[in-house]
């Protein structure tokens, strides 16, 4: 037994008792005949003392000997503070030290372990076993570990079965790239990673299993961009007789539970948008809807005039920024700055004062009247003192360029507030999407997402259109889930991978199973699957997944703190059947 | 909404509603004029009846041509039923129909949807969707899910933290052999999946998390035994700041609890045995106790005599089997068959029989005596009309082949009860194990282990005598649980690897970030990790850990339901760096 307590227990009540206690030496202060000790653990801090008057020599000597992150063990008295601090809830006892032991030394740590440490990126990542010594990372991954608690006991409640479904699956070249793993007794085949338990828990519906669920680790082999993990944790549910509606309200029923019991917020009913809507509006799936600065769609009360940029454009779209007529000519200079970077794209940026006065003052005043002025800031919902901003272009491009930059306006305003939280249901999506550089259409959701009815007979004539039962959960302008019901028979699975490329000798050796499957009566289904590193950052008040995960790669895909991956010992590849093919 | 009930749901309460229920058409019978089906699903069976008198005709018809495994969705009245069952909760009711759809129709499935299929091993797997809608495997993965919500609430509720580890991670050569995943982005370089997450939750207790645990796929690519699987489900858990005893109380407790909650048996104390005690006593580290037949070493007793098969063994020893004096000349003949199989190995087995008058009548006649055999009796603990066996030879053969016949014999005689339990700590295991082959020594837990205090020095002189702070949970004669008290000085571990053969280069390319860990105030620590297949299956009453596996793979680690592993695109084969080394 190597503590009586730990670090964060012991209270007033607790003086005058003898206490064993081991923990982290996080600072000492040595005044010569006095040595205070801050011992800490996962649990909290106490301070220990040394005293000269009362504590042998020896033992003075061994205290202002010690080390940060010294790993001891002291016994001592529990005694009243002199000096409380309120800050910490054993801020009003000390311990008098009557034994140390020092169980591990330390080297100096390469950063500082304190809540704010002077640590870069790298260099925690590499020490990636201090850097969950700090407070932040610590309760980062006890949180998410009580979101997964909430989620496993809410969805068990509900009848859902946590099934673990196979990690070494086969490969299937649709979609984004597989990890792979060769197999040693099957020489020349490969197993592959899930990108997802996708075709399994289908499975599990045909064989009856009704609700299912799993927290489960999923792997996609993609050009990591930032923020992006090669591996990364689902929430993975499926459930049979169902529609559309009865995923949503066991979804929404999910993650209310969730803004209850971990961040103590009460929602109603969570609001729904089709997805021409959210693209119309915000010009993106995933709105974030704390705010508002909906897009105002302005061909209509721009064309016909001299201004060939705003006739020729597929569309002219504009927002209202609340306040922000008060920018001065600079701040907007550097705005259309801003909107013009490589990664937003636009090619300039029409904007519009709206004066306290009624009258308008735009960058295009040679073309527009205070009349037409007027008609921008009735179709963007301008008020006096907002600055309208006005993209133009091609409909797609523009969109997500003032979708960005409605964006970080937000986030400069203050409007996208950390404990503030606004979930959307975004459906009816399309069933397909176009691949504009190879001109094919290929599933947007998955080849699994069933069309809406009736929507089949568009699928040949046009697949853009087809809209499908597939549906977004958006939580403050992130995609924490998504889903939709599938196919669940073998005619129409058919019929969607033809139109999704596949021959027939494709699609059976990759899909044959499920497809064989859905001809011994395979019930109706769907599901949804939710990000976990995602929602438990943004339940958490953060956007940044990789401080929510406790040993994460970077950005090649490697973990720093083990160097992987690594090369291969040469028999290992020998056994596996396999040689190196570099390209120097 | 496809159903307002469930057909597990309805009861006399509910005679007069109008309701829907969706399910699988169990069977039918048709009598002409009446027709039942029985409804099912995961929840149950309810029974439909259409009737020629009150059922429109072309639904009787429908009725009629309904065939097994179809999904039909029906509404009816819930009316009594005149033959009640009272065999299932639903028996008193059935559902006279108004309205039935056919959701999706079925092949004639290729084995029985029954708790008794007549499908066989190969079979089952292939359509293992239809295999899950028997009673016996839903009811088994269904349990398998209560175990593991039960072991995570009871471990969460001792503030253990459920930490994900990576699965893309770094091989090592040492142990069992790694599947590995090649990476496009590092050209040439290769992660591993984890054997299991032991050094990433040992740099859990560095970083002071003090109380891990998790539920986690492992992975092993050995040419498989029965019952073995490539992958495979771990509770892993590790803690700080703790010794054996702490570990030991710790995970008795999570047992008992997981005894009564599921199985509702009450178990006091864990009874604790020493390895060396278990090998004298059951000839195995991992003895089922819930019944006797201890080993009794007769090379004392029988040494001396004429009998040199007896003289020249290294290991006499013998079981006294409970009542089977009874077993005729013949049946002793086919147990000596049996003992002498290539897979026991022995070369042949003595016996005495003990008479119910108190005379022994043994197959060495010729060289013991009444007052030998009677030693033999006293030694092996024999009553009258028992069977004593005994074999000899070298004593690892010897100990292996008696456990293995005490084992048969108990199985013969009934004495393996799978509703009763008899868990046991099996402590003070060897530190290292002899290579028989090699002549090597190598960790018989794994090289992180601790020695026992004061036992470093053994290594250099006696290697195989250095007992560990390692510990294995059995159950009814299966290790379902096995642990250690890591090393957790830099110095020890590398005085460690070194024994065990590891270069000083090769100790710092593979395990250099653990050793630079404990650099930094690494805490004393330990833990256990959990075989859940198996113990779920012991919880369950059985033995074969596939039955509780929702996807399993056969015996060549495939997956014949998905038809993995399987050749890949050469595409990808390149794209990853690699080419094929296909020895014909």
């Amino acid at each position: 037994m190597y503590r009586t307590h730990t670090n964060g227990q012991l209270r007033a009540e607790h003086i005058g008792q003898e206490v064993t206690l081991a923990g982290w030496v996080q600072k000492t202060r040595n005044k010569g005949f006095m040595v205070w000790v801050d011992l800490r653990d996962r649990y909290g801090i106490t301070q220990l003392i040394f005293d000269a008057q009362r504590t042998q020599k020896d033992m003075m000597q061994q205290a202002q000997n010690l080390g940060r992150e010294f790993v001891i063990q002291i016994s001592g008295t529990v005694i009243e503070r002199e000096s409380k601090n309120p800050n910490i809830p054993t801020g009003d006892i000390e311990i008098l030290v009557s034994k140390v032991t020092i169980l591990n030394a330390s080297l100096t740590p390469p950063f500082t372990i304190e809540d704010t440490t002077d640590g870069g990126e790298d260099l925690r990542m590499k020490y990636r076993y201090l850097d969950i010594r700090r407070n932040p990372v610590r309760e980062n991954l006890i949180f998410r570990h009580k979101v997964s608690m909430a989620v496993r006991n809410y969805l068990s409640g509900q009848g859902f079965v946590d099934v673990e479904t196979p990690y070494l699956i086969k490969s299937t070249p649709e979609g984004a790239r597989d990890f792979v793993v060769p197999s040693r007794m099957n020489q020349g085949q490969f197993y592959a990673l899930p990108q997802s338990p996708q075709t399994f828990k289908q499975l599990l519906m045909v064989g009856g299993l009704d609700k299912y669920f799993q927290i489960v680790k999923c792997f996609r082999d993609e050009d990591l961009r930032a923020d992006r993990q090669p591996e990364f944790t689902q929430i993975d549910c499926e459930m049979a007789f169902v529609e559309q509606e009865d995923i949503l309200n066991t979804f929404e029923g999910l993650t209310r539970h969730l803004l209850k019991e971990i961040n103590g917020v009460s929602i109603g009913a969570f609001p729904r948008m089709q997805y021409d809507d959210a693209m119309r509006l915000y010009g993106n799936d995933k709105p974030d809807i704390r705010f508002a600065m909906e897009f105002g769609e302005l061909n209509q009360v721009t064309k016909h005039k001299e201004f060939n940029v705003f006739n020729t454009a597929e569309l002219v779209v504009g927002i209202a920024v609340p306040g922000a007529n008060s920018y001065t000519r600079k701040e907007i200079d550097k705005l259309i700055d801003w909107v013009r970077r490589p990664q937003v794209g636009a090619l300039g940026m029409v904007y519009c004062r709206c004066n306290e006065d009624g009258s308008f003052k735009s960058s295009v005043d040679k073309f527009y009247d205070q009349e037409d002025l007027a008609k921008w800031a009735e179709t963007t919902g301008a008020k006096p003192g907002d600055l309208i901003c006005v993209l133009s272009g091609q409909t797609n491009k523009v969109r997500a360029q003032l979708s960005a930059l409605r964006m970080e306006l937000a986030e400069r305003l203050g409007l996208r507030k950390p404990d503030e939280f606004a979930p959307l249901w975004v459906v009816d999506f399309p069933l397909l999407e176009l691949d504009e550089e190879t001109g094919n259409y290929h599933a947007m959701h998955h080849p699994f997402t069933s069309p809406k009815p009736g929507q089949m007979e568009l699928l040949e004539t046009s697949p853009g259109e087809v809209k499908a039962n597939a549906y977004d959960l958006v939580l403050n302008g992130n995609e924490i889930g998504g889903g939709s019901i599938r196919i669940h028979d073998k005619q129409t699975q058919a019929t969607m991978l033809k139109h999704l490329g596949f021959s027939e000798q494709e699609a059976k050796a990759q899909f044959g199973f499920l497809m064989d499957a859905f001809e011994y009566g395979a019930p109706p289904h769907g599901g949804i699957a939710f990000g976990l590193d995602r929602l438990v950052a943004i339940l958490g008040g953060q956007e940044t997944i990789r401080d929510f995960i406790a040993f994460p790669k970077n950005n090649s895909g490697r973990d720093v703190m083990i160097d992987a991956p690594a090369p291969l010992d040469g028999t290992q590849l020998t056994e596996l059947h396999l040689k190196l093919d570099i390209q120097e």
